[in-house]
C-alpha cells in the first residue's frame, strides 16, 4: 500500500461549496504517479509505456477547501498486460472516507500503438503492493 | 438520448500530447447538466437537489486538441432514489468512439443531508431516455 | 476584432459561488486559439511557433456558471518580434463587462529556442485586426 | 516574503509538453492563500472579504512535469483599500526563474458589494512582508 497526502485547492472546490467531482481524478492521477515512482517507474512523456483505460470514483462524503487528504493505493488484480490500482481517499482531518476510487493501466507500445505484456520487473513489484480483497 | 457537442480545448491535453484523463470528466459533467437542461431541471446551486454518486470512464481510443467531441446521454436504470446515465464521446469528425463513461445520480436533500425517492416529474422524463441495454 | 462565445461550465466556478480566477485564462487561451484559426494559423503542437509571454486579466465583475460569455479579440500592437492581444469578456445575457484581458505573444523557433522576427503574411494580418486605443 | 513549494502535476501540462499557462494562476492563487494563512487570515467561503481585482503572470522560462517550484510572494504596494502582492516562480531543481506574477487584491464587502478600507491589522502584516523594489 503507498500513500501521498494533498491540500484541496481552491480552484478545485466548486459553486456548491465543495470539491468539483474532476477534482478527485486529479488526486487519483497524483496518487498513480506517486505509486509508480515508488516502484521504481519515472513517469517521462517521451519513454512511458503505460495507458489508462478505465478509471472510477465513487463519491462517498463531502470533501472540502483545504482539506488535507490521504490517498491510499494497492494493487488488486495483475493480468498478463494490465494491473487494476485501487484508492481510498481519507479525510486526515476528520478520519472519514471521501471517496473510493480505481484505475485500470494497460502496458502499451506507443510506436506499435498495441497492448504488451506486463514487464518482468514490474510484476515483482505491483506484487508487491498487491492487496487481496 | 441526449446530444452535445464540444471542442477539445488545449489546456485540455497533457504532455502526451492526447487529451488529459481528468478532463473526460469535465465533458461528462457538461454532459450531464444539459441532460438535466434539457428535461427541464435547472442547475442552480441554491436549489440543486442531486448528488454525484460514482462516476467512470473508459478510455478508448486517444482523443485530441481541437476535435469535435459528441458526446451522447441516456439513462440505463431507474431506481428509488438513484439513477444511472450511460455516456458515449465520439469524436465527430472520425466517428471514433473515445470513451464511454457513466455516471451514478442520487436525489438528495441537502438540508437533511439525506438521499430522497426521486420526484414523480423526474421519473416520467427519466423514463423517455431510458435505453434497455 | 475576433469574438468568441462560451457558456460558463460548472467545475470553473469555486466555491465562492463564482467564476474562479483560473478559469478566465482557461477563456483568453481559447480566444487567442481561435483568433489564431481566424487568421489562418492552425495551432499544431508539431509546427507551433508562438509563445505566450505574458498574460493579465482584470476582473471587473462577477462572473457565473451557466453564463454565456463573448470574448473579444483584438490587436493592440504589433513589434518586430512580438504582438499584443486585448480581449474583453461580456456577458450576453446582461451585457456587463465581467473582466478585460491581455496577452503578449512572442514569435519563437522552438528548435533554436530563440525569438524571431513576425513572418510577413503574419503582420499583414495582425493589421487588420489591429485596435488604436 | 513568504514562500511555499508545489510539485508539477501531470495534468498541469499541455500538449506542448511544457506547464499549461493556465497552471500558473493555479500555483499564484495557492501562494496567495497560504500567504494569507501566514498573515493569520483563513480563506473561508463563509467570511471572506477581498477579493482579486487582477492578476499577471509573465512566463520567463518553460516549466514541465515534476518540476519542484518555489513561490515567493511579497507584499510590493499597500493603498487604503487594496494591495499589491508580487510573485516569483523558481524551479527548485535548475534554480531557474521560471516566471513572474502579481494580484491586486481589494477589502471588499461581499454584502454590501462594496470596496472598504484594509483593516488594521491587516495592514500591520502587510507592511511585514513589504518589499520596497
Amino acid at each position: 500500500m503507498h500513500e501521498i497526502q494533498i491540500t484541496v485547492r481552491f480552484g478545485e472546490t466548486d459553486a456548491l461549496g465543495h470539491i468539483n467531482n474532476t477534482s478527485y481524478f486529479i488526486y487519483l492521477e497524483e496518487a498513480r504517479i506517486r505509486f509508480f515512482e515508488a516502484i521504481g517507474y519515472q513517469v517521462d512523456a517521451r519513454d512511458w509505456n503505460f495507458i489508462l483505460a478505465s478509471t472510477k470514483c465513487d463519491f462517498i462524503s463531502q470533501g472540502y477547501f483545504n482539506q488535507q487528504l490521504i490517498i491510499k493505493t494497492s494493487v488488486s488484480k495483475i493480468g498478463s498486460k494490465s494491473f487494476h490500482l485501487d484508492h481510498e481517499i481519507i479525510c486526515s482531518q476528520t478520519s472519514k472516507l471521501i471517496a473510493q476510487g480505481n484505475a485500470v493501466m494497460v502496458c502499451f507500445d506507443f510506436e506499435k500503438q498495441q497492448s504488451e505484456p506486463l514487464p518482468e520487473v514490474l510484476l515483482d513489484k505491483l506484487k508487491s503492493h498487491l492487496v487481496y480483497s
